[in-house]
């Protein structure tokens, strides 16, 4: 039912709205209007109707989307309703400080694999998990899949670090390294850009001046 | 001139033209189509042609957009011609990984203070930075200013810290800690969001199965 050419940008805004709801949930609220939630958001109502128009009729004219069958239907589209496998790439400081993140696994992302190419990591245990031979990753992830691969090595060792998570059967994966990754078609690289946040707000500290 | 009333959501896309523009200036590319720029970034034409209204009139119809010009408007506008000062607020592992970051002082983002409640890592060097005591850090700001915070405690303490930075004078602050920070009117506060990245490529994951 669902077409096949939602632009992933859309894609990338359904997880935006889907927090949004849960928080109007966890307040009590049964019904909003695409008004109200764009108001928040900073997105058109028109952008919101029309983003989630890809995937059918949700709310009625007037009547505002009940808040509680939208977030159940964006979970179920997004796949947020079930627990999803991690390998983490690069224990250093970063991909030590990315096992420590309290934010991953109460939504459903657990890192279950970690890999690093340091014979001083390589056997010694990384919050609980076992660090694995980075040379052994494509052998391993075959064994054993995981659905998404994070990159937390150095810049320069990054693209190929990329190019064995996609050679691994990775379809997803997410970049923390300052480099433009590149990926086949079919395989998803997200960035992690901290950049791109200074640069927007730079724009708010130069008025002030 | 500028009025305003620019959503966020305009100024916040700056950056990725700015970024887009920059990459066809060193490929020798003198014009360019809101078309082409678009398809590149998953936004319409359309989306791209009224963003840049807001600043003024750019490129002649039908003829494109002049690379050079548009990128030199955006980066005047953006405040990417200039340095910015960075206070990091924690060292420990993801602080660290901060300072050793490489992508920000290529991008005229440079961290130049320090400040952790750790007495083991008070009066430490970090990266070359004198690490200073997190009591000190209003009257210390207050004293020698920055542009810009970054959080780089855990989620307990990451509010707090929000609001002792706001309390000595920064405006904009860039949190890594899994919260939903609040900052006053005025503040400006990004969010480094691993889960939203993740959340949107398991929608293709799960379509995959």
């Amino acid at each position: 039912m669902i077409s096949p050419e939602i632009p992933d940008i859309v894609i990338s805004r359904l997880p935006v709205y889907a927090r949004a709801l849960s928080l109007l949930q966890a307040q009590g609220r049964d019904v909003m209007s695409s008004q109200e939630l764009g108001q928040d958001l900073g997105v058109t109502p028109a952008q919101i109707r029309k983003d989630l128009s890809y995937f059918g009729r949700f709310g009625k004219q007037g009547r505002g989307y009940n808040v509680q069958q939208l977030l159940d239907r964006l979970q179920t589209i997004l796949g947020l309703d079930r627990e999803w496998r991690l390998a983490l790439i690069g224990v250093g400081r970063l991909g030590q400080a990315i096992l420590g993140y309290g934010g991953f696994s109460p939504q459903g992302f657990n890192v279950v694999r970690a890999f690093d190419s340091d014979p001083d990591q390589i056997g010694q245990r990384a919050d609980g998990l076992l660090v694995e031979d980075v040379a052994d990753l494509e052998a391993s992830l075959r064994e054993t899949p995981v659905d998404i691969g994070i990159v937390a090595v150095p810049a320069l060792a990054a693209q190929h670090m990329i190019d064995l998570l996609v050679a691994s059967g990775v379809h997803s994966i997410l970049n923390y390294a300052p480099i433009v990754g590149r990926v086949p078609a079919g395989v998803h690289l997200k960035q992690i850009d901290p950049v791109l946040e200074l640069q927007s707000m730079t724009y708010y500290l130069k008025r002030r001046e």
